[in-house]
C-alpha cells in the first residue's frame, strides 16, 4: 500500500476514490494515480467541481430533484404540463426519462421504494408531499415510473392506494419496461414507448 | 441529460467524472448521483482530498514516484539497499511491488515503456537519470522489473545496451510473470516469487 511509502494524502485519496459505485480499491488506485497524472487537466477541474457541487447543489422541495435552484429547473419550467405528475423512485430515473424526452411534464423523486427487506417503510419516502401535488384542482393524471422489480410494483399498488380518494387517473408504465429491469439501464426508445403507451393503473 | 434539467454543476460533476478511468458516462451519472447524495460523508472529503493532493503531490526528481515530498519517502528511506535499482513502468507498479513487499531498494520509474505504435522513444522515458542513477560507485545490480509485453521487453532490452558499459549487473523478474501478463493485476505471491528468482538479463 502507499500508506508507508508515500504521504497519508494519496492514501486518504485513494480510500475516499474507491468508495465511489464503480471504483474498487485496485481501481482507485489507478484513478489516484490518473488523476495525479492529470494533475491540471482532471484533478484541479474535478476537486473544483466536487467543491462547487458540494456548495451549491440543493434538494427541490417540490419534487425532490437535485439541482443547484430549488425549486428545480424542471419545477419552474412553465411550459411543462401541470396536469400530470410523474413519480421515480429515483433521480437517475428522471434523468433517465428527461434523455428519452418523453415527458413532457413535471416529477416526483420518491427517494426510494417500499422494502421490507431493506426496512424502507412509507414514512422514508416523499409521499404527503405527493398527496398535496396530486391534490391540487389541475392535477388530471398521475403516472407511475416505478422499477418493475417487486419493491417498485408494491410501491406503486400502495400508492394507487394512498391517491384513491383523488380525482386523478393513476397509471403506470407500459409493458415495454422488462420485467425485473431497471430504468436507468434502458434505452431512450424503449423509454419513449413505455411512456406512449402507459395504460390504467 | 441533465443538461436542460438541472444546472450546469451537475452536468460539469459528470462529465468530467467521466473522464475517469474505469467510469464511462452512464456511471459517471451514477456515481456524480450518489456523490450528491453523500455530500457530508463523500463529496466533501473527496473534494478536499483532491484539492490538497493536487496541492500538495510531487514527481521525486530522484526516481520518478508521486509523494508529498521529493525526494520521496522511499528514496529518503536510508534502510533501503543503496546497491540495487528496480525500474519499474510506472507507479502504478512501483505500488504493486511494494505490496509484495520483496522490494528492500529503491525504484527508478520510466514514465512508460518504449512503443512505436504510441510514439514513445527513448527521449521521452525517465532514462537519462537512470544512467546517471547506475553509474555511482555502490550500485551493483539494476533489476528490470517490465511488464512482459512486447513494449515492456523492448524497453529492457534497450536498457541492457544502455547500461553496458557500467559495472553493474542488469537483470530481469522471473518467468513467474505471466506472458503478456501486466504487472499491477498480479497477486502478491507471484511477484514476491518473480522478484526472488530474477534472472541475469
Ligand atoms: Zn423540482
Ligand atoms: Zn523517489
Amino acid at each position: 500500500m502507499p500508506q508507508a511509502v508515500a504521504g497519508p494524502e494519496i492514501e486518504r485519496l485513494i480510500q475516499l476514490l474507491a468508495r465511489m459505485p464503480g471504483l474498487g480499491p485496485r481501481s482507485a488506485r489507478r484513478a489516484a494515480l490518473q488523476l495525479i497524472k492529470k494533475r491540471e487537466a482532471l484533478l484541479a477541474p474535478l476537486a473544483e467541481a466536487m467543491r462547487v457541487a458540494c456548495e451549491r447543489i440543493v434538494v427541490c422541495h417540490e419534487c425532490g430533484n437535485v439541482d443547484t435552484s430549488d425549486p428545480c429547473t424542471i419545477c419552474r419550467d412553465h411550459s411543462r404540463d401541470p396536469s400530470i405528475l410523474v413519480v421515480v423512485e429515483d433521480v437517475s430515473d428522471l434523468w433517465a426519462l428527461e434523455r428519452s424526452g418523453a415527458v413532457t411534464a413535471r416529477y416526483h423523486v420518491l427517494g426510494g421504494v417500499l422494502s421490507a427487506l431493506d426496512g424502507i417503510r412509507p414514512e422514508n419516502l416523499n409521499l404527503s408531499r405527493l398527496v398535496e401535488r396530486a391534490s391540487v384542482p389541475e392535477m388530471r393524471e398521475v403516472i407511475l415510473a416505478l422499477n418493475a422489480t417487486v419493491d417498485g410494483q408494491t410501491t406503486a399498488h400502495y400508492i394507487t392506494e394512498l391517491l384513491a380518494h383523488l380525482p386523478v387517473k393513476v397509471t403506470k408504465l407500459a409493458h415495454g419496461v422488462p420485467v425485473g429491469g431497471e430504468l436507468d439501464y434502458l434505452d431512450e426508445g424503449t423509454l419513449s414507448a413505455a411512456i406512449r403507451q402507459r395504460t390504467a393503473f
